[in-house]
């Protein structure tokens, strides 16, 4: 018994055709060979008698044209073909004459003379925009228009192209861990319990327990420990995670991230694990190498520079302390602050002096950006050709010679720049010179897109104070292991966590794990959590981690982020 | 500025060691090295002043001794040692004695003598049962134990190699996808709109938008259309699919398939990728060679001969139509429903008149098992030893010599038979045979373990009549093309539709799509889908339809079957 095959419908119907290989793959290697093709009509013009058509598949595009005396149906056929109709051309691959060659695309050298031509699937709406090669046609189509057709975006090569980057650097990223480090892939449930994490879960009400409520995972977290407290020793999962938050540029209600567990690791072991993977993956898919191995900042360090635990060090632009400079002046704005414990940090702006006006720095964006980053206000310096400084009456006179040069010096501020101050507490302040800090850079195109900007941030804090709340939480998560030298004074531990920092962006981290029933125990109750509260929250995770769980070490990077 | 290394911790506290290579993986090419490896005690015994354990990690178990002279502390801390305590050993490789040796193990040969070892994690609590390396003591242990310290019980290495086959055939598919032909992986949405298929589905409250729902997808079904829409070519994702159903055995709510897409394709085709990639996976994971090709039985025979669209053809035991035999016959229980338009069919059991008491097939499990597939009872025959019939006996006396030998001719049944039968309209009668014919087999362990059926269902008709709903529905789903030679009779098409089954289950299926919006709204409108509310629930397939769609062939595997 075999199946019946389909036969060839009439015009219009169904019909599956065999191609023999793909539009722009052909080359002068071909010529003389016949092939058949599939594809889109990309352009479609009559000249002198003839017919051209390009046609396109995701491999690229090759030209078409029309023998009307000796293929007359195939010319009539193409000649009723419009832009976007769906092909099969049949015909013999020979060469361009001499004046239509293009040697800028692969195809470039030949053409196909079509023989016959069937049309598989016409085009019968008006299309709202042309699908373009290049990225030439984008900006002239609005977003919006793009997103709702966006069937007809993503035929451009460009968009093909940003697509499929994605399983290129998944394809690296497997061969890297299956093959090289003999990684496991495993697959963890996305209906599950509601983890304890940053952000709010989605929730899926069930249908047979009424009243109760599956949770989709904000990452495989609690899957991954109770794997390595089963003995997988290397676990990895290209996962799906859901947050349900507000919507912003970098925050989508579901992503996905590399997501690595390791049993028996040492820090350091782990930490040149993902180096590699991410050197490797920028060397194979962008060609570009990444320093080895890479630069680490503590996040105190972190701070106090750049005013962010993800700073872009493609510019300097660092942040100085000033406050000793101001800590006796007249300036009461600043020296007020200082006395009840605040501090001053300034930021210099190289030549930035000559670019904002006074009017724009009392009023313009970098102004405004100050605002919205919560200071009161936006103190400057400019320093002028002469040496001296001008700016907020008040400030420059609060400053002797002396003093004025201290701070000159410490920012290594020359003539024609431009200083920017923050006042307060130092998590305002840091907060609000980090913004002004990437405001400027943007503004004054200070990064060097040559350079690529990667580093590791250490030693975070185990826990940060949450004011609101009026209780310690954990700046990672409440799993992440404390540094076994701070054991005797956990609540301000430093944490065994890692963030990996690319252009100012976090795309991944590491951390070792907590792995003692007692430890967790502590850090809970330090997040406030009490013993009940745990066994209710986490009795399996306590149980299990006294059931035999080894030391674990996790990892993760996020695919969207580069 | 470099992190500060963690310091080695007091006794209890966390420590992360590296290892120099895995438990199972020494051999007698190590004798005299210095290895340091981490795992769980599998075995602990005090033997003659000495203390052997076994050393467990994913990779196997290896042999420790202690040498209670040279390394008096080493011995002292194996002697606290107990079950699935978490250690590291550090020591040398020697040759074990020889009366203690081991070849059915690769570590067999040889044990690390302790030098220096470190508890990492004790445990302290009582634990449920114990981890054995093969699978003996599994059977002791209740099942709803096992889950619930299903950590303990994935440390079985038959736990191990179970969870990670499904890594290994992932593994195998993507080679034979991605490095043989050219697909690429996309990750397409779980947060989605309903899309209309044969399930419930699960729904996830909006927060942003009040009284919206997300759908889970069951399938990526419109997205991958959508990406043939927009020129991929060639698309697959292993792909996590939700389906809102009662739980049984083999369905859950959450499962995954490969996914795949393809533009351009014939069937042909499409049928020996699949039949391929399902040859090399058999092959290169559990040795098995598969037939090429593979057989093919229309829907239409698989009914006929199995009553079933998804045969196990590891024995025959096939079902025959006697309708005819009947016709006239005087039994009226058969020649009412034969008047009436229905069917008798029988199964003929080898050796069954053994095997089933009159009692049994009057109120036993073959019994038991034909009311619950609907049938009203059981009407049964024996062949005896000379040939002569028994069983009920007004069934008995309704044949006269010429029907009876037109019977067990029909049936190819010998003396010694039994023969099944069943009455009603030709649905009903299929669905007690089949139930019947699985449980005989499953009885009599009929199916030759050896033996692996594996074949293609086609033709499969594109609609159903759904009684209860009086009206034709999607037997696989509205997408699906008729074979275009149906064209004119659409209601009566044959679908362009395969599945594959192994071992009587479906493993999986392709089909050719509707690609043509003309095509697409007549068979809608046959299920009964009016154009206005094809336009509300579909309008967006419907128009991208319109736009340039490829003719395209999806296919799709269960990862959760074989």
């Amino acid at each position: 018994a075999s199946p019946q095959a389909p036969v060839a419908p009439k015009d219009g119907g169904l019909i599956w055709v065999s191609r023999t290989g793909l539009c722009g793959e052909l080359s002068s290697d071909d010529v003389g060979r016949r092939v058949r093709i599939c594809g889109w009509v990309a352009l479609h013009r009559v000249h002198g008698g003839l017919t051209f058509l390009n046609l396109r598949d995701h491999s690229g595009i090759v030209q078409v044209t029309t023998l009307p005396n000796e293929f007359p149906e195939a010319h009539a056929a193409v000649n009723q073909l419009r832009l976007e109709y769906v092909v099969s051309v049949e015909g013999i691959v020979r060469c361009r004459p001499a004046e239509s060659i293009n040697k800028k695309i692969k195809t470039g050298m030949i053409e196909v003379a079509a023989e016959h031509v069937q049309i598989l699937n016409p085009v019968r709406s008006k299309l709202p925009f042309l699908v373009t090669t290049g990225d030439e046609g984008k900006d002239g189509v609005k977003e919006e228009i793009r997103l709702r057709y966006r069937y007809l975006d993503l035929r451009r090569q460009q968009m093909y192209s940003n697509i499929t980057l994605r399983h290129r650097v998944v394809k690296v990223i497997r061969q890297y861990l299956e093959d090289m480090h003999g990684f496991v892939e495993i697959e963890t449930p996305i209906l599950s319990r509601s983890t304890p994490e940053g952000a709010r879960d989605y929730l899926v009400p069930s249908r047979v327990q009424p009243g109760t409520f599956y949770a989709l995972p904000q990452s495989p977290q609690l899957f991954k420990q109770m794997l390595m407290v089963s003995g997988f020793d290397r676990y990895y999962q290209i996962a799906r995670c859901f947050r349900d938050e507000d919507l912003r540029a970098d925050r989508q209600p579901e992503f996905t991230q590399l997501d690595i567990e390791m049993a028996f690791m040492p820090l350091e072991d782990m930490l040149k694990l993902n180096e590699d993977l991410i050197r490797k993956v920028f060397l194979e898919i962008k060609g570009i190498e990444l320093p080895d191995p890479f630069p680490r900042l503590t996040y105190a360090e972190a701070m106090s520079r750049y005013g962010s635990d993800r700073p872009d060090t493609r510019y300097e632009l660092e942040l100085k302390d000033v406050s000793d400079v101001f800590m006796e002046a007249s300036f009461k704005v600043f020296s007020d602050t200082l006395r009840s414990g605040g501090i001053v940090k300034a930021l210099c702006v190289p030549s930035g002096a000559k670019v904002y006006s006074n009017t724009a720095l009392k009023k313009g964006g970098l102004y405004s950006e100050a605002i919205r980053s919560g200071a009161k206000g936006l103190p400057f310096l400019k320093v002028l050709e002469n040496g001296e400084i001008e700016g907020i009456p008040a400030l420059v006179s609060s400053l002797g010679p002396q003093k004025r040069d201290l701070l000159l010096k410490r920012c290594a501020a020359a003539s024609g720049d431009l200083i920017l101050f923050a006042v307060g507490d130092p998590g305002s302040v840091n907060r609000s010179l980090d913004r002004l800090r990437l405001f400027v850079a943007q503004e004054l195109g200070l990064a060097d897109h040559s350079r690529h900007s990667i580093l590791w941030v250490t030693d975070f804090p185990m826990f940060e104070w949450n004011d609101s709340d009026q209780r310690l939480e954990a700046l990672h998560h409440p799993f992440t292991a404390p540094n076994p030298k701070d054991m005797e004074n956990l609540s301000s531990a430093h944490a065994l966590a890692y963030d990996m920092v690319y252009n100012g962006v976090e795309i991944g981290g590491g951390s070792l794990r907590i792995y003692q029933r007692e430890v967790q125990q502590k850090v809970l109750e330090i997040v406030g959590i009490s013993p009940e509260e745990a066994e209710a929250k986490f009795g399996y995770l306590l149980e299990a981690l006294d059931a035999g769980a080894p030391p674990m070490v996790e990892s993760h990077m996020a695919l969207t982020d580069w």
